[in-house]
């Protein structure tokens, strides 16, 4: 059995975006699938400090530029939201409750989310618009809205954070091969060989 | 006149090392060359704050990995050194001293002090560290001992700190392709795509 492969994303996080577009086809050209895992990059500025990348001085207005660079070379819709960044956590556990019930219906509203807020500036951090983008494949937007606030809902997502921090995640996007950890949007090409190679 | 491309490294930045190893070549395959310009670092923490990437907590022990991870994927000998990280401002005062005679012998002398520092564990801090690289390249001893404490020396070096942080680096290695600037190791298969395209 081949190890499995997680990804770890902020839906904040535009090289998350990027790194969404792309683990999904790196993985199949090997013959594997992904397991996505949002988590709320806040909770690791909680535990160890931090502040978000583009808030950052020097380095946030360089990563702006190079966000749209990157997006560029690979072809990849993205324009910077008015509303950015954002606390997704009504994402977050939309993602989670939807995956008791259907992985992939979870995995395409992560998707569908991070395209609604990278390319047309839905605000991510609003629940109604989380929950407009499940109805949009589906899904019951009553049992969402009444999901949003369920106490255990809210303690899986807890429970997924801690399990991240645990793991050792500290940005967005990482991704294990197993236990190989890689963080980044610029280590997909390593993700890549690592996965036909078996490492080095 | 094709633009200038401008490599801003610290030589206590293991990023920057493997980065060293492998600009050159790049730029040679577009029929380029490369100014390298050492900058301290610990001017940017001063600036903007911040602290050593491996002095980070969660991100520190993950860097560890990942350089040697990265070297072993380029094929460059690379190991930390005992004194790690260290500031290297008598390499740096070497550096600009020798390259205002001879440019040429200032990257040469560069790369044998990197190379010392993370593949010979050589402790980079110690001037005599930088004395003695210098000396084997061919270089007057004495005379370097001297321009170390030259006033002349440290305003040159100063000066060269304060246009990288002009220019908005804030992170080792930076660089630029005429006024185009990447961050980061990571970004070298970039660079190789600018300098074949002209830009995307």
């Amino acid at each position: 059995m081949s190890e499995s492969i997680d990804f770890y994303f902020d839906f904040s996080s535009p090289y998350g975006y990027l790194a969404a577009e792309r683990i999904d086809g790196i993985a199949e050209r090997h013959g594997r699938t992904v397991a996505w895992r949002p988590f709320l990059l806040g909770a690791v500025f909680q535990k160890i400090g931090g502040s978000p990348l583009v808030d950052q001085p020097m380095k946030g207005p360089y990563s702006r530029h190079d966000m749209l660079r990157s997006a560029r070379l690979h072809g990849i819709a993205f324009s910077v939201p008015d509303n950015f960044p954002v606390n997704s956590i009504a994402a977050c556990r939309a993602f989670y409750w939807l995956a008791e019930s259907d992985a992939g219906a979870a995995h395409d509203l992560a998707l569908a989310l991070y395209r609604g807020y990278f390319t047309g500036n839905r605000d991510l951090s609003r629940p109604e618009t989380v929950v407009e983008a499940a109805q949009a494949l589906g899904v019951d937007g009553d049992a969402l809205v009444a999901a949003l606030q369920d106490q255990a809902v809210k303690d899986r997502l807890r429970v997924e954070n801690d399990q991240a921090l645990d793991r050792g995640v500290f940005g967005s996007p990482t991704v294990f091969v197993g236990d190989e950890m890689f963080w980044g949007h610029d280590r997909l090409e390593q993700i890549d060989r690592w996965l036909e190679t078996g490492g080095w």
